[in-house]
């Protein structure tokens, strides 16, 4: 063992004593995220944070040795943007995971960033309330992740992505400043919004150590509809004729790919001869005609297969076909998992994009997303094994990123940029664009310490 | 005459003929917006712009000579943002007046900034769409000056501020480089949120010339409820426990002043003896069940009447006590209009104080204002031409921001900074937070010749 008495690790162990982690054991936990394609390296020291001091401490350490901070909720990223670089701090505040009030009047609560999301969302229910934002990965994501990646999910249709329901937010300076952007008033013009510009920012403005999240009220009902169509095409269809006569809180769709892997996995009898499937709630008083008139639109799109319930237990239970869908594919082999968006009217060039692409590369890709985003996540299922399919894979993900771009799309609809999309950012944003969002990282950051080269 | 052969305002004529216009007549109609308490300064000239092009080149002659830029739409601001400043150039985007596409599939509209807010909602209108943010001053401001304030409305209770529906922006530099920032899909997390950061920025960051707005389906339905209280504090808890039970498009309070004034012009017979006075409306499919929800609300907090309508045209005709309100009080001498933001539980704090603070003063104020999102416009009414009454109004509205901050408020919730709340912007959002944002402002106008001295 090697006892370190000068340098930044001493420094961190003098200021945060049992706070830090050094043992390479435990900090292998700490590494990674959840993307597959991404490179991580390996830190001098994990840091768990238990209090705002704890995380003061950390990026004062780091900013008076100049020493790169990564900074990560639960770490089920899918961008890379939480793995750790060699050489940096890993900021974890998976343990600064409280529940600071819920304020049922003014119907916000503040929370630390370490608080999971399901967990929020249940003290809410609690009282009454509905913390809104439903990543795939609530049971296990944390708040302070799902604002640095500006994380959706399948409600986002009616409801905006977890930046759309935050008031407030309370987060530490490369230097140590702690600042406080937003307010808890429902309107507020007041200045620049440096809310806006820390959510979605993956750790590399600030560290966010408080966040006030705001609440609703729950929908007295829902409503769901499932539908088959023969074609996709018929299926995006169907979503616009859906979105002029419903305001819809999910349309979600699979692909003839996703649905036999769903079908294998979970013997759920999804229609095996459908080329698409739709997954349809709508919520509110008037839930039951608006899942009616969704549920006309589809047959007008020529459904082949239509059913509704408005027994809420049922809806739940049909959305199972969905939250499975990257386990099920995930069982036939190695999965890259992709992130795009495209206009809705778009939709169906995108999906024939991605048959091509699978047929041209022979692959298998299962085609999953939220329909009424125009956010597909088209997941390349292949053999890792095999130098040669992996090779064909990249390409794939590389081919798809190209088209959705052709088609006015956007990189990533919810996932981030972190270190994965990095390469297609500028083709995206613009050469001009990506230098000024550099220069107001260095207005928050000028040493360059925080989660350097991810997201931008 | 002179003839100007060299300097700015040659350069300015040499690069862009008649949009140029440096005839004093001319430019006086530019040197202010319609608020009363601000200073304005004399500009060099005044540019018209009629193209990207025309912005441009502004900014590029701006640029090389280190000239100020005041950026103004219809000049309808309210707190003195869009002031000329002595040796500025005003580049006003009112001609850049085109609507541009208006995409029925995706529901979106790209628009030049000079676009009228009433005239995009009508051309959405005529393809069955719905352009939502209503700013009282719709039928004359323009989406570029909604989106540089940020401005808010009525029917922010239910769709949020004019920010809340824009996809994407184009912009001109300081330097005259031209960005877009945002997509048009529905969901995007490439890169910092620039969008987010030019909206409320009050031109000081760049110069919008084109956005692409988002628009919606139209709702079925509204339904219209008023009900008076005979004390301000019951109509505030009639407003949350409506919260509890509906989610209305809109929540407007008018206090006694308020409704005599109304009453004096328009002979509308509202309830005078009445201590408050709320106008709600409910939208959608549920309209109807959602507003009687709403007045069983409202007789619960011991509301003294109650009316309701479903009928659209009656409903305007309700919502017309409440448009007039400005121009009621401003009948009955000066005014001065203030714009506070407080959580909703905390309005009858406000209110009281309002009160308190016109006995203490011995002044009129009336107040009325968006009671779902605690955003009042409290308006001292006065007589300007005796210097102590001016000097008490003054006294007055220092008061009734260090109340609304004391209350955990927002010195401005939808009329924004501009020159009138400088003052008060630290106090509220402190001073690293202040100097942040002008390191950001630093990172898009670097030599600072955008706005400067405004916003931040």
């Amino acid at each position: 063992m090697t006892v370190v008495t000068t340098g930044p690790v001493a420094g961190l162990l003098a200021a945060l004593g049992d706070a830090v982690v050094t043992d390479s054991d435990t900090m292998i936990a700490y590494t990674r995220d959840q993307s597959m394609l991404s490179p991580s390296g390996h830190p001098i020291a994990v840091v768990r944070a238990r209090t705002t001091d704890h995380v003061v401490r950390t990026l004062k350490t780091a900013h008076r040795y100049g020493i790169p901070v990564v900074t990560r909720g639960a770490g089920t990223g899918l961008a890379g943007g939480a793995n750790a670089i060699d050489g940096c701090i890993v900021l974890s505040t998976e343990k600064l995971d409280r529940i600071l009030t819920i304020d049922e009047q003014s119907r916000t609560a503040t929370v630390e960033p370490g608080v999971i999301n399901g967990d929020l969302a249940a003290a809410a229910a609690e009282r009454g309330l509905w913390y809104v934002p439903d990543p795939g990965s609530r049971a296990v994501s944390t708040i302070g992740g799902n604002l640095a990646t500006n994380a959706g999910g399948a409600c986002c249709a009616k409801y905006g992505v977890t930046g759309d329901h935050v008031a407030r937010i309370k987060a530490v300076l490369a230097d140590g400043r702690i600042i406080h952007t937003g307010a808890t008033t429902r309107k507020n013009v007041a200045g620049l919004n440096l809310t806006q510009l820390l959510v979605g920012s993956e750790g590399t403005l600030a560290v966010i150590v408080e966040a006030t999240m705001r609440l609703r009220r729950p929908p007295a009902r829902t409503a769901t509809v499932v539908a088959a169509f023969a074609e996709p095409v018929r299926a995006v269809d169907a979503v616009m004729a859906i979105q002029a006569v419903a305001d819809p809180s999910l349309v979600e769709l699979m692909d003839r790919t996703t649905i036999s892997a769903v079908n294998d996995m979970t013997r759920m009898g999804l229609d095996q001869t459908a080329g698409a499937l739709l997954l349809i709630q709508c919520d509110g008083d008037a839930a039951p005609a608006e899942a009616q008139r969704s549920a006309d639109a589809c047959r007008a799109a020529a459904a082949t297969e239509l059913y509704m319930s408005t027994d809420p237990a049922e809806g739940d239970a049909l959305m199972q076909a969905r939250s499975v869908a990257l386990t099920a594919l995930e069982r036939r082999g190695s999965t890259l998992l992709d992130d795009l968006a495209v206009p809705v009217p778009r939709l169906p060039h995108m999906l024939d994009a991605i048959t091509r692409i699978a047929d041209h590369h022979r692959l298998l890709i299962g085609t999953f997303g939220h329909a009424a985003d125009g956010n597909l996540h088209p997941t390349i299922v292949f053999d890792a094994a095999d130098p040669d399919a992996a090779e064909r894979a990249h390409q794939a993900f590389d081919e798809m990123v190209a088209q959705c771009l052709a088609l006015g799309g956007s990189i990533t609809g919810e996932h981030g940029v972190g270190d994965l999309k990095r390469r297609y950012l500028e083709p995206m944003i613009g050469s001009v664009e990506r230098s000024l969002m550099a220069e107001v990282k260095a207005a928050f950051d000028p040493t360059g310490i925080l989660n350097p080269g991810r997201a931008i």
